[in-house]
């Protein structure tokens, strides 16, 4: 195990009509905050009024902010970093999914901030400061709601870029699991495979002596595939619901990555594919993952063969350790196929004509993935395995 | 699942030699701190004498009270309140195990009020303000690292009690599995032991939909049962060392308990043991375990067949469900002997002639547990199943 520092200080507020109590949580950060949203999704469900009106009852005063689309661009940030400045904003409330809550989080970086917000995405300024930011979270799918990441898009060059740090996590996030109900039946599934995605940058590390950080995966990715179809057919099922809102907020606060380094290739390279296509995260992730898998699983073959026992239980053939793995990377290219997502680029209608120049971008900064550190022409190389 | 509000801020520092970077935390929160710890084992090993010059090379004023014993004492706790009142500390630093943690928590709630410490145990006063509090953990057991509790014993009739609160959680922990290595293997098991009693008072709960929970409690008593004869048989093996240092913090840090009502009620039923006859809390609960889960199974055996069968590897047999439960009470009642703790009160020489009178103090506020709510009786019948 590595040595490691571990702090997650959200507080998570879980359950039906959490909701109502924002204002008083919000209320704490300052009077004037910034509410932050995407589309009219919120104001169609209601959870708009509800959030204004327990903001006011608390006397805190509204800026607002709509219009965040997947993939959040850097564009929208720049927009709310200056509305920030001219209202001198306390902090930032960020209402929807992790589109909306990355986009917040780099808002209040910018805030206080006086070049321009990109830089932090380009490695030329440093978090030094951040606004306290809350979360109403409608979309169980990224993390973003406890964890300090936050991955913006720059329509100039169609680079999607990722900043962390601690001081980015969320002071607060209110977690209603009846707020999913709405989800259409794809974009659930886009959330199931971000968040399994989550755990699965953290799963194929070469730590060998992480044995509970091992079984916790291993136990919120059952809990995920189990709960998956569910959440699925019974889009009213309080219960389903709620393990997959809870475990997608497991899978990225940082406790399944203690005492290791994870890889985070798959989500580097599948960034290329989004920031390019503007296809949805989770449905690139379903798509690179099993080919990243099935392109460095001779690396360790063992790791997918306890992969393959531990979460799908697959028997391990002692004869044919291989064949084992290989049937745990064809199971959850299964599972991701049977809750609707594409498990191809065809099946998106991506051909090979960008393979090469994302594959170039993917790696212009070095090689991505620490698991095992892919270079240009292994990028392109899963490129042309997820075809 | 039941609503939840989940929080826990504490700053984990884990692996080899961070108890050097003690001062920093520590001056973060002030310029005179307490300095709290049990025996002499911390002189003996060389971890005072590192402790001492990372807080002076701070800069930071020492203010000293040693002395914790197990079971920590209210008289001791006076002592230091007293100190911080005196001294106008500002942090306290608990070098050492839960007792010296707790009791340092209970000096930390008592330093501003202007009352008697124990009323905080006994009811008559609530937490409103605590000293901040730094650790550096030597026995991983308690827990008392990340959590908000504190156990603290009134040599004035023997009462043992507890207080939890939030703002009770120390602002860092430091754990370094290779303070642990002296650890005689007596006390590794006691420690063992008590992390695993933390993760089934969570796990034996009356809600149905904790599937995410259930499982990384399930993640966790496995690792610490696969681990703990390593540990005591190789005791500077370091990956063994840090699973089950881990393990300790994980077992009591609430994550296992979100969305549930755990039970609690052999906590209590060993409190009133080791009350009066001051055995190590690990072992009472080594001999009270057992029997609590031997009374109660019959309440819900399907939940006991889900632990015999995913904690102990039981199979499930479909015939007798309950012969399936008792295997899984067998299997741990048998690990808790082989790593070498006493399994009845026989054992620890305890005879039942205190039994009515710990059944009733045990119970004079009412039922104890929540599983399934224990009266005056039921405590005593547990104590003869104990015997």
């Amino acid at each position: 195990m590595e040595n490691f520092v571990f702090q997650n200080r959200t507080k998570v507020i879980f359950g039906k009509d959490q909701e109502q109590v924002v204002g008083q949580e919000a209320a704490f950060f300052g009077k004037k905050v910034l509410l932050h949203y995407g589309g009219g999704s919120i104001k169609k469900s209601g959870l708009y009024d509800t959030v204004v009106e327990s903001l006011k009852e608390e006397g805190v005063e509204i800026v607002e902010l709509g219009g965040v689309l997947p993939n959040p661009r850097v564009s929208l940030v720049r927009d709310g970093v200056n509305l920030c400045k001219e209202h001198q904003i306390d902090s930032i409330l960020a209402v929807g999914g992790g589109s909306v809550i990355d986009s917040a989080k780099a808002i209040a970086i910018g805030a206080h901030y006086d070049g321009d917000v990109w830089d932090f995405f380009d490695g030329k300024a440093e978090v030094t400061d951040c606004l306290p930011i809350g979360v109403v979270l409608t979309i169980p799918a990224a993390g973003s709601e406890t964890s300090g990441g936050s991955v913006i898009t720059n329509e100039d060059g169609a680079y999607k870029r990722a900043v962390g740090h601690d001081k980015m996590r969320p002071e607060f996030a209110i977690l209603n699991p009846v707020l999913s109900y709405t989800l259409p039946s794809y974009q659930t599934a886009c959330g199931v495979t971000d968040m399994i995605s989550h755990i699965l940058e953290r799963y194929f590390t070469n730590e060998k002596n992480v044995e509970l950080t091992d079984r916790l995966c291993e136990a919120t990715l059952k809990t995920i595939i189990n709960n998956a179809h569910t959440v699925i057919d019974e889009p009213t099922n309080y219960a389903a619901r709620a393990e997959i809102m809870w475990a997608g907020t497991i899978a990225h606060n940082d406790s399944l990555s203690t005492g290791r380094v994870g890889d985070w290739g798959s989500h580097d390279i599948e960034h290329e594919v989004s920031g390019i296509y503007d296809i949805t995260h989770g449905a690139g992730l379903a798509i690179i993952f099993p080919a990243w898998m099935k392109y460095v699983y001779k690396h360790d073959v063992n790791r997918f063969v306890q992969f393959a026992n531990r979460v799908w239980d697959v028997e391990i053939d002692l004869n044919d350790l291989e064949k084992t793995a290989l049937k745990g990377i064809q199971k959850t290219e299964q599972f991701f196929s049977s809750i609707g997502m594409p498990v191809t680029l065809s099946e998106v209608d991506i051909d090979d004509k960008h393979f090469a120049e994302m594959a170039k971008k993917c790696t212009e900064k070095g090689p991505k993935g620490n698991f095992v550190p892919l270079h240009e022409e292994d990028v392109f190389n899963i490129y042309e395995l997820a075809k």
